[in-house]
């Protein structure tokens, strides 16, 4: 059902303070804190002694004392100390997780920790300032976390899902544009789509600060087990495809339960970059759009655990191949790490000069000649 | 623990109007609704391509469009429109159940459909005006349907569960009436208890608007899986039988889940026809009897589900019998429908002339000396 | 997991009069009341009929009468009334448990009934008055009753749990004053802890009246299943040992279910007898006390019922050979009740004058000189 060997993100970076911040993650209770040297460290959230949740003691200096018997573990997991004894035992060791940040964000390794390697760690240059602009956000979605990733790798359900906000008449049309499907490496899967000459809709109409005709293109990217890119693009008809204005949408889904999913969300823009104003409209539309998604797929994880027995869709229609391929990949992997040994998930470039759909070569070739 | 192959009561037909209404019955999601053309249709309440609650959805003419990607679906169940595509899969139908209304309900067939024949569906004249006044409720009960039928099949629990209510000095005694007990062609079972020259209890005085001694009786009939009738008939000690005031509840009970259940019920009676004060006096009355029943058989079923394995009663007493026949046959009839093949259950009418007790029998000779 | 053939503690024998009280206690519904002659009487609380709790019942006389169908049940189990027939059937009774009141206590005996015998219910002398005074409270905690034991034989948790109460900068260091663990006919286990000559912490300058050095000393004594009994005494150092001001803590604690247990207690002790207000504050800070216990015990149940694959601690400490040894006793004692045969809990005294700790010896040896 999900993986362990791979970087999974536990929260933003600037979510983690002295204070011990307890966090289900892919079924394991992590506590993460951040030392005086400013290093953010990651413990298993339960005293390996009498299994306590370490998160209810309190920080002493570096460490954690537990809030039973008061031994005190270092971010490392060592115990240094334990009340009425001067030995320490080899084995109380409180569990430790390998945590690295960029980006702004807290990416923990769950599965063995001998494969855990910090070159694995996902790349999002765009979520660096400057040349870009962010916006942050979560939600928290109480559904399986493959629900979601069916939901953002077929966009057409803004038609129907988000009827009342992003999707609209002009946009009644949008699963009529075919989309291609591409998938790179078995890892990425990519769904593209492009919609020449429309009327902008609101909020491109916002951004764009036009009402002219406009060239759109639509992007859902997946890498297993849970990063999606929905890179949004437009420009005014005519106007050079280099100077488009992009927006990718981070959705980074990490589960806590079987049921349950962490939903850290980052808009990333390339244009009216420094309005302050515009990333507030951002995320004020995005909270609203993530909770019509919200609202959709708890009722339908509802309706899924009522009866298990029934959970296998009918049949499949053509806009199902980008959620079904990723399906198909993420089973594989979740297969080859289960089978034991030392698997460790592959990591892709989301956006590679390689693996450019021709929407991306096209802003290429037009950066190239701008 | 329950039946499929038979027409049960899906909800009372003044429900089912232009909006989806979704109701669980007997461990299904079904959708109802009315197409324009006055013709009640019932769905599975689940979009056979993901899942989704089709309830969720809207109505677009005569159909309903899904909620999460916009396919439509008509009343039998046909796919009519797919986004993004022209073709139609054959396997994209949603799951259609058989409806049919008569005298004011909603009769539902979740069985096997080509097993279902309309000339199966029970039939209750006395639910048609105007020979007959109606008037109508509805109870959610959190318990098995099987509790509340044994309940329903010893009255004698009036004196105990109703003592503040319809239970009362005069009535201390009902237990002591002996009860006869038959069983119809291995379908119907009923009790029957005669009362002959008692003091009438208060909701006897109020609709036989006397003090006088009365003759009364009270018939309890049954026919799986859910089906209840109570009759309660009195006149004046002395008058002719062929005059009694007749009341004929009708306790329709669907199971929604194992251990909750719909209770539609329906009481009709042949005098003071046309009062719509008393029916309402009527109403009132129930709402507060039936409240009885359900704080009662909730505080059972809880106590059931705490220690499901001492759900075993030690003994039996002699007002059982009717209970535990009808437990009988009820067992024999899942037995049948379970070892699968073809088994559907049998109707027979509540009031036939071949099958009348001898109270039935006296009104029926009552009426023709009359 | 817990023992049945064996007595514990059912309630304060305030607790129960002449309505049914219904409780839960080691799995079992059990419903108690008061004769008229004063004797408290247990049944099991569901009639054995058709198995509603009988507390729902009303009392009528000495006898309890079903709210459903009207039986009657005496005290001790016998079925007195069936409403519509003269015959009782010998199945009939309702299940009766033995219970036996001693010093403001009600034990249950809900194991094999011909096992029970009145003189192995526990007798703890200082619960009664006058030589010593009495404080009595309840708590209720979702836990497993033997983390509730773990907790109470290891005291060194003060210093954390209590930190803001008990627990104080004097009392720092009472982990590394040495405990001796002593185990008595396979039944009591003992944790005893001398502090020589210690500044007195709040709570004992209060108690005794003083800011000189005290000597102070705290025992923790364990019978299976759920007995405890802390005992802390102290005098000014220098004055006799004979004249130490104690306070023997009762824990009674009784299983109600897997995860959640009956906490009954009393705090009997031996100076400034008669001082009512006394009593106020002990009562006042025994509450705050084991409500940080509850805090803790419910926080660390949850933990434990979140990942019950993973409750095994992975070490143990010096301060954990009480609980280690009464957990090896308690699971001793389980498995031969569940080996089946007439196996039962044995009892013994918790203060002996053969299994007196040092600190008890020196009491007594005080005590014959004095």
């Amino acid at each position: 059902m999900w993986l362990k060997n791979c970087w999974q993100v536990a929260g933003f970076a600037t979510e983690i303070g002295d204070r011990p911040l307890a966090r289900r993650l892919v079924g394991e209770s992590v506590l993460m804190y951040r030392l005086k040297n400013g290093t953010a460290v990651a413990l298993q959230d339960r005293c390996p002694h009498r299994l306590v949740p370490l998160s209810s003691g309190q920080r002493v200096g570096d460490e954690i004392q537990c809030s039973y018997h008061g031994l005190k573990f270092a971010g490392d997991g060592r115990c240094t100390h334990i009340p009425g004894q001067s030995v320490i035992p080899p084995n109380s060791r409180a569990l430790n997780y390998p945590l690295f940040e960029r980006q702004g964000l807290a990416w923990i390794w769950l599965g063995k920790p001998d494969l855990a390697d910090e070159s694995l760690v996902p790349d999002f240059p765009w979520m660096d300032p400057p040349s870009w602009n962010q916006s942050y956000g979560y939600h928290h979605f109480d559904c399986d976390y493959r629900l979601m990733s069916d939901n953002l790798l077929d966009l057409s359900h803004e038609n129907y899902v988000h009827r009342h906000t992003i999707g609209n008449q002009e946009e009644e049309s949008i699963a009529e544009y075919p989309v291609s499907v591409t998938v790179e490496e078995g890892t990425i899967v990519r769904v593209h789509r492009e919609m020449p000459k429309i009327e902008p809709p609101p909020f491109f109409q916002m951004f764009l600060n036009t009402t002219q005709p406009i060239d759109r293109w639509q992007t859902a990217v997946h890498m297993p087990p849970g990063i999606h890119m929905t890179e949004a693009g437009a420009y005014v008809t005519g106007t050079p495809r280099a100077n488009a204005s992009i927006n990718r949408i981070m959705h980074l889904l990490t589960p806590e339960s079987a049921n349950s999913t962490h939903y850290f969300w980052c808009v990333a823009r390339n244009y009216r970059l420094g309005e302050a104003s515009l990333g507030e409209s951002i995320i004020k539309s995005i909270n609203t759009t993530f909770n019509e998604d919200k609202t959709l797929l708890e009722l339908l994880q509802r309706a899924l655990t009522a009866a298990p027995e029934k959970n296998m869709p009918r049949f499949a229609i053509r806009l199902d191949e980008g959620p079904l391929r990723a399906r198909r990949l993420l089973d594989k992997w979740v297969k080859s790490e289960s089978s034991g040994g030392s698997f460790v998930a592959p990591v892709r470039s989301l956006v590679s000069d390689e693996a450019a759909t021709p929407a991306m070569q096209t802003l290429r070739d037009g950066t190239h000649s701008g």
